[in-house]
């Protein structure tokens, strides 16, 4: 399996099947189908049977999927099957809501640092960490080896901030400033953009 | 053209798309390709000219797109080529970061109401809103005809709040709390879930 070969836009749709999976298992399912998992996430069948199998063989004809099995295989596949290390830049509103945050229990993430720039900020505790200053994010995300950020940092001041997260070796960026970010091939964006998510509910009004 | 008829899945592509032109737009481009679009959502320019062909004929053989004409067809199809009043609920630091945001202008979308159950918040002031009181929310959301709300409460909180949301006549929530919502089938659900998209990152890392 070559990671390069499989499109984008079915690696994304991987997270939704693992998370109606969950909710699945939360309720006490053991197994499901691909008609089921559709009607749950609102994309066809055939397009989850197509979109799973490219990995490998996790159902069986006439049974379908273990719901556990699937998971794990999923988790797996996604490198989940890990906790990874996250930072929060900017320590506003949003920073400490993402650092009080219980949805990535069990997700394979944890926070483990948040900066900000503002020195009335630095030294100030926002849960059970206290904000370290910018200054030093550099060397600390080198030392501890840390590949993913989340950004909520006012849009002025992000592309300058991706920037020297890339510099200090982050791959990924979760960017909540309403900004494109320009970054090398290499590290990859993604955005939390609540319009997209509203604009595509008012279509049905 | 019946809204019923199009498939979810199209139907959520297509902020993103509008997003991608507004982005090539404010860089000063006044026609695109499929091809092009494609390269900035990560989708095949296949599946792009299929998409918005469901919705009439809005490119030319060869000429491509025109960016503008382009974008003012989606929004009118998205229902976002006027402004909808959008409620938030919940007045910790999430819907503290939702009231300033400022990735709503230009979207189709103001807040304009802030409401939580805590009386310690309440009166408060959140930017230019003073904090409302929850047990005024129905009332509110009917004399104003709301029927967007996005709801930041606490998890164990968040199915007691959409009902009531959903009584009071809002037909679409954007949910931030890290749990499944049941709603009618007539009311709209979307999940902002920073986990769904980390892990689409780490597939690569």
């Amino acid at each position: 399996m070559n990671p390069n070969k499989i499109p984008d836009i079915i690696v994304g749709r991987l997270p939704i099947y693992l998370r109606a999976l969950q909710r699945m298992a939360d309720r006490g399912l053991k197994t499901t189908s691909s008609q089921e998992l559709g009607e749950h996430v609102g994309i066809s069948a055939a397009q989850i049977r197509k979109d799973i199998s490219q990995f490998g063989e996790f159902g069986k004809q006439g049974t379908g999927y273990s719901i556990q099995f699937l998971m794990d295989n999923l988790r797996e596949i996604l490198k989940i099957d890990q906790i990874w290390d996250v930072i929060v830049v900017g320590a506003g509103d949003m920073g400490s809501a993402l650092v009080h945050y219980q949805g990535f229990q069990n997700r394979g993430f944890r926070v483990v640092m948040i900066f900000d720039s503002d020195k009335s900020k630095v030294g100030k505790k926002i849960g059970e960490f206290v904000v370290e200053d910018i200054v030093n994010m550099l060397e600390k995300i080198k030392s501890l080896n840390i590949k993913l950020a989340m950004l909520t940092v006012p849009a002025v001041a992000a592309q300058e901030v991706a920037d020297k997260l890339v510099v200090a070796g982050i791959k990924a960026i979760l960017n909540y400033a309403p900004v494109s970010l320009n970054v090398p091939m290499n590290v990859k964006v993604q955005y939390i953009d609540p319009s997209v998510h509203l604009q595509r509910m008012t279509y049905y009004l």
